[in-house]
């Protein structure tokens, strides 16, 4: 992540060691290998939502308090349950370059002698998963100086954000296992549900409320992040085609193997001729990341000039991403650290 | 449910009604779909945990009013969500008498076409149980008139005590996956986290807390929450053996089926000569849940006198729950309502 987003994941990191160091000792079996577990992947992650929440308290003129990072820690746990739960969903392996949840609990069962091991690991995670949610809640009980009113405004934020997250999830799944192929239209709808809106004006918003900031203000940051959030899943995509899986923790391909409809697909099928459009059919049915099938994908792209049509898209959501924060009143380096973020987005590496 | 009940779990039915409207409105795919499904869900419970949070506000002279229902329905929007969750791990196509929510999915994707319609199932499910979740944290951001310090402590509470159901649930999971046999202290124990905390001692103390009580009836509800709990699982099993699958909505000999380790079985374990020992793994490995299968293990129940040594533990539950439920300051009628439960959790049929 941005270097000047290090400070802050630090400071969440050492607070997500102190909660769950208090829920590991819990006296029951499971609590110390679970929040273990929990403490790890959290830590293994970028960290951007609990950044941006502190980022944009700083930026309102407000310290970085025990408070605040019980916010950013609750983002991040939230984010750390989706994250499981989403992996046994893509039956991925790899998450952040070691075993995602599931994956864990099945080696572990392997190893125990147990018959369905995999069954066992996909419970487990759910479980941990549902486990990750409820501290995140916890993390929220621990917020002490906030007013009722704005108190109660970040919970029903907070429900209110996640369901759209579930249902955009549940779309995602839909476009996956259904034949049907959606338009540019719906994977965008399902992009800004499932991942633009939770990842970064949830955070934005959050910090405002905390802030106690007007109406306006947080309409606008509602409008950056999503416009940031397109950019974010763009990279992301581009990511699975064209990324270092060494960088990026995942298999190279993984949207091809798991059949998802990305942008990138959505608008190469819409493009491609009546031969190539059974090819892309193929490839994606077949339920595999060998390269040959991301080299012919790749190929595919560049016949049809799929990346023009995505960097303009690309540049539209830069655009607005610059013209929103500019009318968000912030100090001149606040801004800065924004348009580096913008940067960072576009051209992140993992 | 209890007579008694029957006009809270009304009270609350309507509320859910209201609540998932509003959220099935969201403009949204499959908002419609899944609030739809959740609303009908938690109408088919027995709505005991939210019951108990309006009986005990009453008993406490408290008026149910909306901030009662909102807290009321939150509570059985997190326990249809780890049902939901529950019946992916434990395989239950059938939950209150329809299609449990996985297999609901599973059946529309074949409808559909979808070759993976199980694994859709699944992931389906997975996302509608964390919606539950969310819905759950929804409904307690509506709750109007509590002092800060009062409503910070339900958050709290909700927090910790489904951190305990889920590490209940994933050593049920462990208990039935591993070939370790757990000893009756440590099924007690989970016992205890999966499902008596948060089914009675959950709703008491958090009706408690909104109706502002001292720690010392905190306490006291905590422990008549824990008995009851105690009971209310003794009778769960029992149906698994003993019921009527047209009532319970659930398949007869479930338990054996999943090689759960239940008290029953534990006990039976213990007691039984090598040759029964024998037998007893070998059914419960089989995974079915055939009548012959029942009736064997009800005869070896009966060889070795298990239900006498049941009774007796439900015996002392009983008059622990009588004994802690006296030292609470209430009006004898609703002191009469908990002696009702009690006898209604003994003798329950479904």
């Amino acid at each position: 992540m941005l270097k000047t987003f290090s400070k802050y994941k630090q400071k969440i990191d050492s607070k997500n060691k102190e909660i769950t160091e208090e829920l590991a000792n819990l006296k029951i079996p499971w609590a110390h290998d679970f929040f273990y577990n929990i403490s790890l992947s959290t830590q293994k992650g970028k960290g951007i939502r609990g950044s941006l929440v502190l980022f944009i308290l700083e930026a309102f003129n407000k310290k970085v308090d025990d408070d605040a990072l019980f916010l950013a820690l609750s983002l991040e746990y939230y984010h750390n349950a989706l994250l499981i739960h989403d992996d046994i969903m893509d039956h991925d392996n790899l998450r952040r370059g070691v075993s995602s949840t599931h994956h864990h609990y099945e080696l572990l069962a392997k190893d125990k002698g147990v018959k369905d091991a995999k069954d066992f690991g996909n419970s487990m995670a759910i479980c941990v998963g549902d486990l990750s949610i409820f501290a995140a809640q916890l993390c929220l009980s621990k917020i002490k100086n906030l007013n009722k009113k704005n108190y109660q405004s970040l919970i029903e934020l907070l429900g209110k954000e996640f369901i759209k997250v579930g249902l955009g999830q549940a779309q995602d799944l839909v476009f996956t296992h259904y034949s049907k192929i959606p338009d540019s239209k719906e994977v965008i709808e399902m992009y800004n549900n499932k991942t633009a809106r939770y990842t970064f004006s949830l955070p934005l918003i959050a910090g405002a409320i905390m802030a106690n900031k007007d109406n306006e203000t947080i309409k606008l940051l509602d409008k950056l992040g999503l416009a940031l959030g397109f950019i974010f899943q763009l990279s992301d995509d581009n990511l699975s085609l064209y990324g270092n899986s060494k960088k990026t923790g995942k298999a190279l391909g993984n949207d091809i193997k798991e059949n998802k409809k990305t942008l990138y697909r959505i608008l190469l099928y819409e493009k491609a001729n009546k031969n190539d459009k059974v090819l892309i059919e193929k490839i994606f049915n077949q339920g595999k990341s060998i390269n040959k099938n991301v080299n012919i994908i790749k190929d595919l792209i560049n016949k049809y000039k799929i990346n023009l049509k995505l960097n303009k898209l690309m540049t539209k959501h830069i655009n607005r991403a610059y013209k929103y924060s500019q009318k968000i009143k912030m100090k001149k380096e606040y801004l800065q650290t924004i348009n580096e973020i913008i940067t960072y987005l576009k051209t992140r590496d993992k």
